[in-house]
């Protein structure tokens, strides 16, 4: 039994140099839609009726400022709260409150990255007109991490995440709900910053789409479409004006039963990045 | 005006090793149908009602052996026979007759390779089966060459190709009808063969599918899917049990008013293989 | 606490006049593999690793023998079957076993459709050669029924199923996994036969490939592509030879979080069967 | 020979009511980009770098005002007025000029559609802000005629147009161009009205995409998606405001070879509006 369940992955918070180019290509190229700013000038991004997906903070840097993962429910958080105290689990109840959610705990994984433990937020209008693709969800944030292993006893033990599939001690993959992954470690010894982090669209179809959009704004993908041998998703992978990496999904495997399915596990000879064949860039792993 | 108007891209006709393995291959990867042998072995394999859209060859080598243009008709062949003749231009009557075809010429391009012209093909059941992807047809040949020039030159005084695209003087792309090529030209002096051949599918989405069926069977494609610049088009490219290069592609550009149609001209220091980004392998190109 | 808990839709099985004509369209149109015949005949189709997901029984009838549900492991099976006793529910031990699956419990359900308990499956090679389209699974069993809420009552006490959605008195949803429903009833007093089963496939491109399949072998849809209210599925339905009414879905909504999803109530007024517009025929309800 | 040629389908100009409400359901449910206003209040509304697909006239009235073809060039346009007055074919000078578009001619067809003839129009930016589906281009219109044949005679005589299919007497088509058909006919003697318009979209998983934009914004769909017989197009039908007929379609046939193209004949007593099966509502035809 772990301290703390999280349900689903809520949102993510970069650090931004330039947040007025950032929030245009989130709005145009990514297709949220803004909610709201607050006096700080943190910008909220959408894809859904949930308040935020994306934050992003001005800053003097970028890269990812923290991520939060949503409990549920009120109730649900302030259980993890006491379970976290009782079990000796530092953590911080957040006074920089971000608009749209309620109360909040911080604490830190074992490579230092903030995560925040939400357990409402505000609904809002879905429908904040029309984008060339709008997002389902937010899918899954991938971190590098110093040893998958230890991640992934941190993240079980914690926070309720149960392994789905790893790739020798290079990578490993986690899910909190049916979602495949929700969260995900590679191994760079060398570096503590995000990967990428990637949105849900319905079909492959819509990666198309994504792709024509990002053609005909003069922008890239970095790798894809192509197939993922973990978590069987189709994926595709460009990124934002500060270099972020971006990833958009569809058709991620669904595993509900968690009494009969097995991890996966693959061999980082064989192939498993992409099973369809091409290989992405060298600075993409 | 040309000597003669080819109207489509009829067939290709390849030498192989293993002539079972490749029929198996063309039929269960490819999506073909076998519509017969003849008593020289060789095997017919179709993807619409055209009796033949590939030849298998039994040899002791592989590549191409030749490539059919259909003339429209059997007068247009004729005609064609007749204008080569007072062009001066040396052509030959095919004597080992191939199986649902007529009559047909065959000459030879500045590069030595054989073109077969037909006037005529049987027509046969398009329904042969089911298959994970049938093509809709064969849709163009891509040949290294010595210059490309001097060939865009011969198509298009002998054989009435209009030049639709073209990169710097490695690559060009001519076209006998509205699809926006049918025949393409890639400048390699040191070679003489075929770069590839390429079938049409309905859509995007046949792309995935075709991906994903070379996926369940232990293939991979070689690139894609991804889109080009010239020709607008969808592809993806796999190889065959003996190296020969198929690509799978859909949304071609259609060009039917050869009066207003200005080519367009690609830099080859510019993005123009694949407009979504991602690049090729270094044996691609 | 239901009495037991199915985990999933294992197959059904099929009454039939003519056995080779339904193996025909099963296997071509359906796009199912025959996996094996038994002693008296029956034929079991499969469309993914399980053994059978339509077991078609030679009969002087037409319609449903009875259909099965997957308890998960073989010790769900016994506590099922331990359970059942406990309460009182008279069931019976499968004495005319299938193949491919293990030992079987059968009772009837308030309106005497037989329910067969299993508790494992053979697994077979799912690649069984290429369909126009191959289902990924069976999704769900569709029957008509007296009163809605009387099997509603059943199947959540009995055998774990949840609500999903309902429509006045006349439709009702329950899901036994994440699928929004697995199982589903339709008010029609007069009647107690099957209304429809069906199959889930990859994306909405597919049921444009299974339209044209049928279209070019001289069937037709009864009704779509279209998108249900409850499910909120692409779906078309079309009938096989002996006019049982199948349904292709795909994009089936996801309920992984029981404790906070709340049940749709759907106005029969209201639009509900086809959220895009285009009503069915008069056969369709 | 024909009088003259028209090469495309330029656009479709409708009196309308409400031209606020129906600048906003073109720009938001339709797809297209508001290009200019005139100063008579006319909106002019483009989906691709042509000025004007549609033009929207403030009048008292709904309906089709005129329609127009774009006859390829300045020249072709000189060249027509100079034919029509040579065959007697009345024809006036367009006075109340449109914007971005030269001079232009107007006649008038059997059944006193007003025909504008255009030969050039001014390019603009294609890209103008995201849309749910923006269509590729206007693909053809579609009139209540007196009898198909008086038509067919007028515009093929007149306008060089060629029939490519027909259904009896009810029904016909004809093409300028590859398209399979650019203009077409339904006999309806008692009524001279429009009964619907075009726009292509790239490929089927768009008419998903718009179904699914007009269901989330309370819109529905009359009819579709289906696939016609004459044209093989999928084709998808919904109203505007005012009760206007939109179709939108995708993979359309193409017919380049004039010389070898056979006409279908088809029977209305067959399946012929909808190969996939499902009829259309009673008000459709």
């Amino acid at each position: 039994m772990s301290i703390a369940h999280a349900s689903s992955i809520s949102h993510v918070a970069l650090k931004t140099l330039d947040v007025e180019q950032q929030a245009k290509f989130y709005t145009q190229m990514v297709g949220l839609g803004e909610t709201e700013r607050d006096n700080s000038g943190r910008v909220y991004l959408r894809c859904n009726e949930n308040h935020h997906a994306v934050v992003l903070i001005p800053s003097t840097e970028t890269g990812i400022d923290h991520y939060a993962l949503h409990m549920g429910s009120t109730a649900n958080l302030e259980a993890a709260a006491a379970a976290l105290s009782h079990a000796g689990i530092p953590y911080e109840t957040e006074t920089n409150t971000k608009l749209g959610q309620g109360n909040a705990l911080r604490l830190r994984d074992p490579d230092g990255y903030v995560i925040e433990l939400i357990g409402e937020m505000t609904q809002v209008n879905p429908h904040y007109g029309p984008r060339a693709v709008q997002p389902r969800k937010l899918g899954h944030i991938t971190l590098l991490v110093q040893d998958c292993k230890q991640s992934a006893a941190f993240y079980s033990e914690v926070l309720g995440f149960r392994i789905s599939d790893w790739v020798d001690d290079i990578f490993l993959w986690m899910r909190c709900n049916p979602d495949h992954h929700g969260i995900a470690f590679a191994k760079a010894p060398a570096d503590s910053k995000l990967h990428h982090f990637a949105f849900e669209v319905k079909d492959f179809s819509y990666l198309a789409r994504q792709a024509d959009h990002l053609m005909n704004n003069n922008h890239t993908l970095l790798y894809g479409p192509g197939r993922h041998g973990p978590g069987e998703n189709h994926f595709e992978y460009f990124r934002d004006p500060e270099n972020n990496l971006i990833e958009f999904l569809s058709n991620i495997q669904q595993i509900w039963d968690d009494t009969t399915y097995e991890p996966k596990i693959w061999d980082s000879r064989q192939r498993w990045v992409n099973l369809w064949g091409p290989e992405g860039p060298a600075d993409f792993l």
